[in-house]
């Protein structure tokens, strides 16, 4: 390892590079799991090795790769990789690298930090992790000089972790709004273009291959909780665990709910949402209103967006697809190559940066708009009780839409809807709001509401 | 500077960077030009130097602004930072790093030689300087060991260069295609919207700042071609420069062909393309129908977009505001961070890694599509006459639609327009195709095509 100073070269062309790489040993990577990920990121360390070597400066080469079942013959990998330890293909003290595709907590987590303390340098692509234990990864890795990188835990081959934690780093981010779950946005689509069910576009969307048997992570935004925790912790250089995330999924959205999006020009999206409040820091996955004209409403299918506004730079998105084998191998290769380059310059990239220790702000005391909708009867003066009750609670109406009641409760005098659109208003101040609708004898049931974002 | 290995801490957590900072002295920071762009980096490196000293690890300091006029008053900038000599601010060796943002190619060219040979990091927002002489200061640079940074080069805040450049660093790029002209973005869009004409939609794009009052470098194509070859270059490892990069601006383009393209579902987009073909790397720059589904033909006003394929990656799409002085000075920023953690570190970042030394096509060896629309007379047997012609090129038509004429031509019995769609082509054969229609009696006048990309 030499000491590099800015008068002396630091870095060289890539062609003196691949020369000197003659002279230097490989760097050796140990891949744990060899997955729908993992073994196509052994393809790529194999068949790009030319590359990667000129990209880097010293050949990367495979070392080990850890799976359950070792024996089972594997196209195109050299069986003598394979071994069924992978505590101790992470301890091993000739390794540089640790590639973590297994997913899931344990044993991943002891697994990365058996590596860090080993001083080997991480790529993971394991948001689970990292929404719950990823603040101890970093401070390892910190102590321990080394890097952990994982572009490939939020929206798959998009870099936006990169972008947050490098390019933006000189701006004040004020709000992250994504869509970070394919699944979810593939049966929203359908369900918006078709007119489906949304037990119907799960089925289709299972059948396809976008949702797993059990769809329960994707469709009651768990999934997309852990990478909410992950970006704010990252625009906002805070701790944000995935648990602390408020959370709501998609499988009440019915139909009519989505025609009367379209009713009011918006789609319906599942939004993972980080933004600094007074308060302290939202975090929170749940359904949205988005207007047709925002950029976040062109998303189509599986692919997954990122929307970012900047006090400088402005509003940026992100797109692309946000899971998958090969994109998410890409975005595990690019961070591959980067950890690489800095371990053989002896340096690591960025820390992670943590500095503002910013509290999670309660779900009630965070603004949004609604669009909510009830049953009333249609006799005077109904409309200016509602009115009222939503006076007494702050809450401020932009539009009041009423319509013919179709359906259930029509036979017992139900005979309208009252569909509003409130102005922004402070979580909890709705809610009180709501209750009272529900326990109003004017109010037939359940007020239905979805927030409204991007307008 | 110390030795930092994967053993002993190479970085540590902000809070113990910002106690070693009291220890280190600050970085010193020369910037040249104080312009929309300058004036704006210096606001930020002053209101938030704590924020910047939390992510470098060590305070960054304005150390001086050389400018034409340094007497010129100027708001909540120290007057005595302010200096006539570029040229001896560049030289300083008490300077780390030199942020350039005077643009054009002399000066700029010589005072960042000069900050290079000075062991002075680089950061500049200078594209036209970049597409020509590019490549002898990332050499300079590497023979230094110094940075030079250039996000704010290419598409103002979004974040393209770094992804290119370490993101999908282990993927395989085929196409990178974009809107990186937010002012012909703006004249085209407004000409789609309001189908007024291109020197109406100019007038009021340089009412509205977004046009300067010579709209040449913007019109033409010239400020996209450099970026087309500074893309060109990250994209595939090689040297292109703003000179090789074919050139056709948007000053051609009428409201009948606006209408045309949406006829066909399509919109009308100055795009940058760079992509690997056969014969070598294509970098064009030119308008072109873009179907209606397509992310880039969604890009608004004076937006600007990136649209990625990669190999392994898929498609990615990268949107935001192209130019200003906020957007521009975030990237700086970003930049200015980035470059500063590395000198805090005694390194320098990734090498720009030319390593392919790929020759550029010609855009006659170039394959795309193309639609043209000619006049002829309705009468039996012209159609097969044209058709014919294709035929004899080797260029086979996708789609033939013939209207009855509209105007110019009618009165000399042109009776119809022809408006036909081809299937990729080579350029070459295409252009023997158009000059033989242009020649033959059975048709009016010239030609109109207009490639068509994204389909």
């Amino acid at each position: 390892m030499t000491v590099t100073s800015p008068r002396t070269p630091a870095v060289a062309s890539a062609d003196q590079l691949s020369t000197a790489a003659e002279h230097t040993g490989p760097l050796r990577v140990g891949l744990l799991g060899c997955g729908v990920v993992g073994s196509q990121v052994a393809r790529m360390i194999l068949s790009r090795s030319d590359d990667v070597r000129a990209r880097v400066g010293r050949p990367v080469e495979l070392a080990g790769i850890a799976v359950a079942h070792p024996d089972r013959p594997r196209a195109r990998l050299p069986q003598d990789l394979f071994t069924a330890d992978a505590h101790a293909l992470a301890a091993r003290d000739d390794i540089d690298i640790v590639v973590e595709v297994i997913g899931g907590i344990d044993p991943a987590y002891e697994l990365i930090m058996t590596a860090i303390e080993h001083g080997s340098s991480v790529v993971t692509a394991n948001k689970a992790l990292l929404a719950a234990h990823g603040h101890e990864i970093y401070a390892a890795a910190d102590a321990h000089g080394v890097d952990v990188y994982y572009e490939a835990a939020v929206a798959g081959a998009i870099p936006i972790v990169r972008p947050l934690r490098e390019s933006l780093v000189g701006d004040e981010i004020r709000r992250v709004m994504g869509i970070v779950n394919g699944t979810t946005n593939y049966i929203l689509d359908k369900m918006t273009t078709e007119g489906v069910s949304f037990d119907r576009a799960l089925s289709e969307a299972q059948r396809l291959g976008y949702a797993e048997s059990d769809p329960t992570a994707d469709v009651e935004g768990y999934d997309a909780a852990a990478k909410a925790a992950i970006l704010a912790s990252l625009a906002f250089h805070t701790r944000v665990r995935g648990t602390q995330v408020h959370r709501e999924g998609i499988t009440g959205i019915t139909p009519e709910d989505i025609q009367a999006a379209q009713g009011m020009g918006c789609v319906i999206k599942l939004l993972a949402i980080c933004e600094m409040e007074p308060e302290g820091v939202s975090v929170r996955v749940h359904p949205a209103l988005v207007p047709q004209e925002h950029p976040l409403a062109g998303i189509r299918g599986a692919n997954n967006a990122i929307f970012v506004e900047a006090r400088e730079a402005g509003h940026l998105m992100f797109m692309g697809p946000g899971a998958g084998g090969s994109p998410t191998a890409s975005a595990v290769m690019g961070d591959l190559v980067t950890v690489a380059r800095n371990r053989a310059r002896g340096v690591a990239g960025p820390p992670q940066a943590i500095f503002g220790d910013v509290p999670v702000a309660s779900m009630g005391t965070v603004h949004t708009r609604f669009q909510l909708s009830i049953q009333v009867s249609d006799r005077p003066g109904i409309l200016s009780q509602v009115a009222s009750i939503f006076a007494k609670h702050g809450v401020s109406l932009q539009t009041v839409q009423q319509s013919a009641l179709e359906g259930a409760g029509k036979e017992d005098g139900w005979s309208a809807t009252l569909r509003m659109v409130v102005h922004e208003t402070r979580e909890s101040d709705f809610e009180a709001c709501l209750a009272e609708l529900a326990g109003s004898p004017i109010v037939n049931g359940e007020p239905r509401f979805i927030r409204v974002e991007g307008m």
